[in-house]
């Protein structure tokens, strides 16, 4: 069988793969390092004791003949979709229940999605962004995604131009953004909206970070906020950063019915169609769990938990600042994306391992424009966020000395 | 945008979606209709003792700081995959850990399979058989999957044609088939292999029933067990069936090193890529009840369950040849393969629907080989079995009337 030609165009290693290589690397060179990872960002606080309780109850029901569940609906347990919407999208008025979808997480979903529009649809990405969006558009099509570069500078935040795309392109873009931190305002999702509406544009918007928006900000958690849009968007959700599910594997994607082909086909109805086969479901067990998640309770222990990482972010923040880089995000977003001049490339990386044993993950593995930068994570736990800082205040990032 | 084009082709309700559509039509007319489905293949027994007791560990490890996990190995964790090596293939030396993939179901793994060989690669599918086979086929290219028809006669099964296919084909098969229920014998599968050597064929093959064969009889539970297969074939496999796991979602994945294309690329590589692109790997909690699912004592309570389904396939069979059906599979197969004269295509189904308020699945929805059959599920509770019993046992078979 030959081999399928779209793989010649993948990089060989996935980014976080490559970056848990050369850190085994470094591992076997120095042994007695005490490395500390603000790298991938994964969560590290136990489950919110709701749901931990909640988890040991639906085990033993499923040994029981009433609690026991096999196949759920595909598209997720109707429970779970009403409550998303009664406690996450509480002001948009359309949303049903059959335009969530319960998803095994963000990232399978993107996957989904790519083969939703085929591979003649021309593909746009915010860059530097995750790289997940670009490495699975070349698993199924021949053209290259579109880079739309937009980075956060002294001066703000560089415009996304979705007016250059072809018409007809599917964009993905993510906000709070991954790795920048930056946030969309209503003002330019409002403008994104409506170019879209102009060329057939369809935006995929990851809100995986949504819940690091600041209590009391005017900054949009979902792209629905902004009328219309569900004549041109999809929103993609997480469990995972929001309430520690990244091991457990909870998501959702709303795909509006309002959101139609250019001849008149519902995009929903295929969506539907697709899910229904390739997927099975996401773990009744996960489900169940994301339903106490989203309960009065659940939502109190989490969202402190979320507390915490930003409280993290915050600090780390400052330190870095402190001794001479420049850094940018890190207060809607659990990332902060670092600037230290004279480091570019896999370098920055190499210095803060081999000088402070952090582990962060290079700007240049989420697109060519993160080249100057790096990001770090503030889900480490708290004692190795303080041992960070402590190790941090120690370097100078005015000129550092690789 | 414009629609995926591919979409046009596929028809558009998936075959369990449109039984649940009739079936609550009828409900909705016949609302005391005491209905038993005996329909799509789903478990019914709760949890096994140990797998539900350690359900409820997990729980509650994940709510301390030493049990809380995060995101796992996309491939799975390294324990789940040694324990299925050590389990499921004692006797398959060269079978590494690097070469099992944990996925959170077989169904979605297929998905990912079609992605992996592209758009431009001839798939071929054992028929009848699993729908999602076709489907996704569908979903990613534009022709059409070849059948090759497979069925049991009062003879013996069809030879599956796989020398009449287009060079370097992918092609799907089941063992013990779905919705047949007959198994290939290792002279059969030595055959397949060697023609596929020839051809440069690859061979996806499904072995989600694999526990249901028979203890004590010679037919392969692998097709690994047939000597050269690694060269040709990849094989899936799910806890659904087996361990009661249709609802918490895992299976796995084998796809050997010794798999190369024409060029000598390795198959395993690039669906490692695929894999970290496209997942971020199955539930963790899902993972560690599939490790304690494969512990001594969780084998012993599984398999007993195994028996009792098995039992339940045996009585059906007994009724429906004893009033006047011919009936194929179900001895190696959760599933009986029922043939009645004069009914074919939905009406077998309405009948059972209308006659004995039974949910059946009908084999037109497998293929169009299945024109003639319909499938019952032994997977029923004791009770509906034994119910759905006293109902056949009123029925004519041999002179149904509509």
């Amino acid at each position: 069988m030959k081999r399928n030609p779209l793989f010649f165009n993948v990089s060989e290693k996935y980014l976080f793969h490559e970056v848990k290589t050369r850190v085994e690397a470094f591992k076997k060179s120095h042994p007695d390092a005490q490395i500390i990872s603000l790298g991938i960002g994964d969560t590290t606080k136990p489950l919110a004791p709701t749901i931990s309780n909640a988890l040991q109850e639906i085990g033993q029901g499923m040994g029981t003949s009433q609690g026991y569940k096999g196949y759920g609906p595909e598209l997720g347990l109707v429970e779970l979709r009403e409550k998303i919407i009664k406690t996450l999208y509480p002001q948009i008025s359309w949303l049903d229940s059959d335009e969530v979808f319960i998803s095994d997480g963000a990232k399978s979903d993107i996957g989904r999605l790519q083969i939703l529009f085929g591979d003649t649809t021309p593909v746009a990405l915010q860059e530097p962004s995750y790289p997940a969006y670009f490495d699975s558009s070349l698993m199924i099509r021949q053209k290259r995604p579109i880079t739309l570069s937009c980075v956060p500078t002294p001066n703000g935040t560089s415009r996304l131009l979705l007016d250059t795309l072809p018409k007809g392109s599917l964009v993905f873009i993510c906000s709070p953004n991954n790795p920048t931190g930056t946030v969309f305002t209503r003002s330019e999702l409002k403008e994104y909206i409506e170019i879209s509406k102009m060329n057939g544009h369809i935006l995929v918007f990851d809100v995986a970070y949504r819940e690091y928006i600041l209590e009391g900000s005017d900054l949009p958690r979902s792209i629905y906020e902004i009328p219309g849009a569900e004549e041109v968007a999809i929103e993609v959700g997480s469990f995972s950063k929001s309430c520690g599910f990244s091991g457990i594997r909870l998501g959702w994607t709303v795909v509006p019915k309002a959101l139609r082909y250019a001849d008149g086909h519902s995009v929903n109805k295929d969506f539907t169609r697709l899910i229904t086969t390739l997927f099975n479901g996401a773990s009744y067990i996960s489900q169940k769990a994301g339903i106490i998640a989203l309960s009065e309770q659940g939502r109190k222990e989490t969202l402190e938990q979320v507390s915490l990482y930003k409280e993290s972010t915050k600090k780390l923040k400052k330190a870095l600042l402190e001794r001479g880089a420049k850094v940018y995000g890190g207060d809607h977003a659990p990332y902060v994306w670092v600037e230290i001049d004279t480091l570019t490339g896999w370098s920055s990386f190499d210095y803060f391992l081999s000088k402070a044993h952090i582990v962060t993950t290079p700007g240049i593995g989420f697109g060519p424009s993160g080249e100057k930068f790096l990001r770090m994570s503030g889900f480490a736990r708290s004692d190795d966020i303080d041992e960070s800082i402590n190790r941090i205040l120690k370097l100078n990032l005015r000129n550092p000395i690789e």
